[in-house]
């Protein structure tokens, strides 16, 4: 009989046409109190990340498809941080009272275009309804491969400093249609020994500013080498490009550092379709970012956080 | 150097004061990109529950602290319902920028001390601020005990229905104050075969269509032992109390069936403190539940389902 109530009735359609089904390692999806999934002898990668309407995307300016690719790559963005396997998604929605099935089910074949790029499967999560804006919570599980997880804490002195792809003025339109590293994340960590990683979702300084409180070392950045994206050199906004690419947030590339050996073995032999580029060292002393005359230290870092009353 | 971003400074007190220290399995918790957990050759439990301010609960009209209590007893109702061992609890939150830290804080307070309850870390999450009401989205994950968890589809012809505690009026506080039935259902597991189970929080009739959809049996109920609680016995609404009891929501009880021998030994000799009733049987033929002369199918069963446009 066809499920009559709306809540009951998305839920039967996402295990319907989405990647939902059970897949390999995944015992039980929707349709218990519980996912079940098989034990592993694997390190388990968990992630989650809340986005909302206003905030993260806006519903009224770009397509629905959008708004659930970016929901799902996100996450994917914080397992290619670890060089890990995505493999599982549970997805939380609290859905407007107007909106409409139809916008609901296109944001969700946005993010399951994107699972199905990544062999991840839809394995659960919860529906609700309210009069408030749309939120969306992905739980993404993944295991980390033989080698195990890319951490921040384990930069070492001597360390290059790289970076994929290029940087600033991602409200142009990359944070939407955000490309996570996944593959290219594992290749680095598969080809080369990489110390430490984090994802560019705070802004360059910012998340740099992770791996060096988290490894307690300090950075030295060369300025000219900076990849700035053209979005930043093109974009008109009182910041010039270097600071765009500094501390804009949500490009999602990778941050990673490398002994530097290993750095000039990739640089000359980069089998990834990304670039990557050396932008400075991993250098002992304080926590802080030397970069020509400039010191950033913790307590100025530019970009973004959230706030609220302290 | 202390934090003086506020949403970096939330998480470096939820890392120093919360049960989010790195615990047996849980081997980086709150400070990358994923949480990293131990593998593990028992099955993996998932849940996610995603809770909103004026929803399912009114910050305006209880304490914080009962809030956070809720939002992470709901998710720990859903590892007992598989009666599962809950083990890590990942956090995301949607703070109104109008709220202040020490409200995040007595939340986090109320989450954190029903996770200590339960041996529980928070070990991950995301923290956000915007204009809208408060939304947290917990995903707990747990591990099956070795008989494996007890699922929704599993019930067999024959089996006795049985509830634990009472039903009906959780809006009068239980709903709430929810005492997840972990260790109720640990033991029912250990000392009886269960044969499948589910948490109430559709509310009775509701729930129960879940086990039968799922199992593809069909039930009967015998009205008079249908334990109803006090709440909705003293309750002055438009709804009767067995009303109250077969279709109110969130009295996160179980609701499980057995093989009608171990019901009986489970009834003679129950050693939970948690009283447990049988009210009716599994059996063959349509997907319905028959109540003396009332036959409830899937169209019209009653209790509360999220709406949005169709």
């Amino acid at each position: 009989m066809p499920e009559t109530r709306p809540e009951f009735a998305l839920i039967d359609w996402i295990r319907t046409n989405l990647s939902s089904r059970e897949a390999d390692g995944i015992l039980n999806g929707i349709g218990d109190d519980c996912a079940v999934l098989a034990g592993s002898e694997s390190e388990l990668l968990v992630t989650s990340d809340m986005l909302m309407d206003g905030v993260h995307f806006k519903l009224d300016e770009v397509s629905p498809e959008r708004v659930g690719h970016k929901i799902l790559g996100v996450n994917l963005s914080d397992i290619a941080a670890m060089a890990g396997i995505p493999r599982a998604a549970f997805v939380s929605l609290a859905i407007p009272k107007s909106m409409s099935m139809k916008t609901v089910q296109a944001i969700m074949v946005g993010m399951n275009d994107l699972a199905s790029q990544f062999d991840v499967t839809i394995a659960g999560g919860d529906t609700n309804s309210w009069d408030g804006p749309f939120v969306a919570n992905i739980t993404l599980l993944g295991r980390a491969i033989s080698k195990g997880p890319v951490l921040r804490s384990t930069a070492q002195v001597g360390d290059s400093i790289c970076i994929t792809g290029s940087l600033g003025g991602s409200i142009i339109g990359k944070h939407l249609d955000v490309q996570p590293r996944v593959q290219e994340a594992l290749a680095l960590h598969q080809n080369h020994n990489i110390n430490s990683m984090v994802d560019i979702s705070d802004g360059l300084i910012g998340d740099l500013f992770h791996i060096l409180n988290e490894s307690n070392v300090g950075a030295r950045l060369d300025e000219a080498k900076i990849p700035i994206s053209d979005a930043a050199q093109n974009r008109k906004c009182e910041k010039t490009p270097l600071e765009q690419a500094l501390g804009d947030g949500e490009d999602f590339e990778l941050l990673f550092t490398v002994p530097k050996k290993e750095s000039e073995k990739l640089l000359s032999n980069n089998r990834l379709e990304t670039p990557v580029t050396v932008i400075g060292e991993i250098v002992a002393g304080e926590i802080s970012c030397e970069m020509g005359s400039r010191k950033y230290r913790e307590s100025d870092i530019p970009g973004w956080s959230h706030t609220f009353k302290q």
